[in-house]
């Protein structure tokens, strides 16, 4: 039997309240204390995930793991403000590097690669745990504490955290804004938006079979002029039809 | 009883085989003949469909719907060679207006608004179909032979289809190569494009509860530019880098 890891979640926003609500679900890992800067967000999330709240960094108490949950920019703070020495205490920051962590603790990452909203529930068990790690003792835990709450748990260094970072602005936010304009487009011709979610449940879906670089349709990847034009008068936006000719250039250098 | 409707469809490619496919399972709709200039693709669907295929003109059956689903510049020219008049002939192309087809026949348009992958079976009945006519008794036959393979069928306007064509293009081309832009990044430093995907499935998934406005994450629209540094200085193609910048811009502007 495995044992039972003690867990404070420091923060209450999004992650924090997706990682409590996890780890509420699994078998061999438990928060036992949820501390925020902020009360009115930290008792909310306190109430609803009947996790004990504290405001007050020296009420902190004693676990296997610290998970600072914050926006990147209040990591180190928050970590050098920390009452204690020695603990391991991690990060779910993908952007930002492990040092960022007070040397005082024995620095790690803990970074879920998803996107993550609020109110919106998520199976974590589907989700990358992306790990790292100084010492190899807490690299073994924190993959048991990944694998308690997601099927896939990875050892990512700093550097290669950063990649994927930046790949996920473009396959998580980007494609969204392609929606977004796509919409603007469909509708500003009072067109249903709904009608082309099968196309893009098929967008994805070619993924299963197919690199994206084999999976490429359509008239940039032809080269087909006539159609291009077509398409730019259409466009309302002068910034969506930059992106239409930026895009299409670069969908057109890839295969020639 | 619904009678049973037949069906000649003109042309090899991937849109023509899909829909012979399509037909071949539907109750009320036959394809009675394939008729291809091409006859090694000509001949290869039509044994793997079993469909009778004919490469003359003057051989081309009588029908209730004729189905041109070949490459846009050659609608016009194909329509035009038809030895026969005043029967319903339709295109596939979402780009293309309805009056290419020759007016000697009765002008329509049968377009599913799908990316369709040679090979890759695909669900017909949850792919969108829309069809435009001149003729209000033809525009019922087609939506009870679209019917007939779709669960989705709508009247969309020469105009209309314009736009959803062009907002095809940003959901499907473009997001697509989101796709291969990410991969890049992530494996030019060794890390698995498959830590992506349920990242990548999460971002459509979204869209069944909120828009695309709504759901928008990441660097650009908290207009946190510290990130966006680290990342430009991670993207080693300058096209990708030209990319990255342009789409933050209007992300940037779609809430500012």
């Amino acid at each position: 039997m495995s044992s039972m890891y003690k867990i404070v979640i420091i923060g209450s926003g999004n992650v924090a309240e997706h990682l409590i609500r996890a780890f509420n679900l699994s078998e061999n890992s438990e928060v036992v204390q949820l501390y925020s800067r902020n009360i009115i967000t930290g008792k909310e999330i306190s109430n609803k995930c009947n996790v004990p709240f504290t405001n007050e960094l020296e009420e902190i108490i004693e676990a296997d793991l610290y998970i600072i949950a914050v926006i990147d920019s209040a990591i180190n703070e928050i970590s050098t403000a920390l009452p204690f020495n020695d603990r391991l205490v991690v990060h779910t920051s993908g952007a930002t590097n492990i040092d960022v962590i007070n040397y005082k603790n024995r620095q790690a990452v803990f970074y879920p690669l998803q996107s993550f909203t609020k109110g919106k529930k998520i199976d974590f068990s589907t989700i990358p745990i992306c790990i790292e790690t100084i010492d190899k003792e807490d690299c073994k835990l924190l993959f048991e504490i990944g694998r308690s709450i997601s099927n896939t748990v990875s050892q990512v260094s700093s550097e290669q955290r950063q990649y994927l970072h930046a790949s996920a602005v473009f396959v998580n936010n980007f494609t969204n804004h392609m929606f977004h304009i796509g919409k603007e487009i469909a509708e500003h011709h009072n067109v249903d938006f709904e009608l082309l979610k099968p196309l893009i449940k098929e967008t994805i879906d070619k993924l299963q079979h197919k690199t994206p670089k084999e999976a490429q349709t359509g008239p940039a990847v032809r080269g087909d002029k006539s159609t291009m034009k077509k398409h730019l008068k259409l466009i309302p936006n002068e910034k969506h039809r930059e992106i239409y000719r930026l895009i299409t250039e670069s969908i057109f250098d890839t295969y020639n």
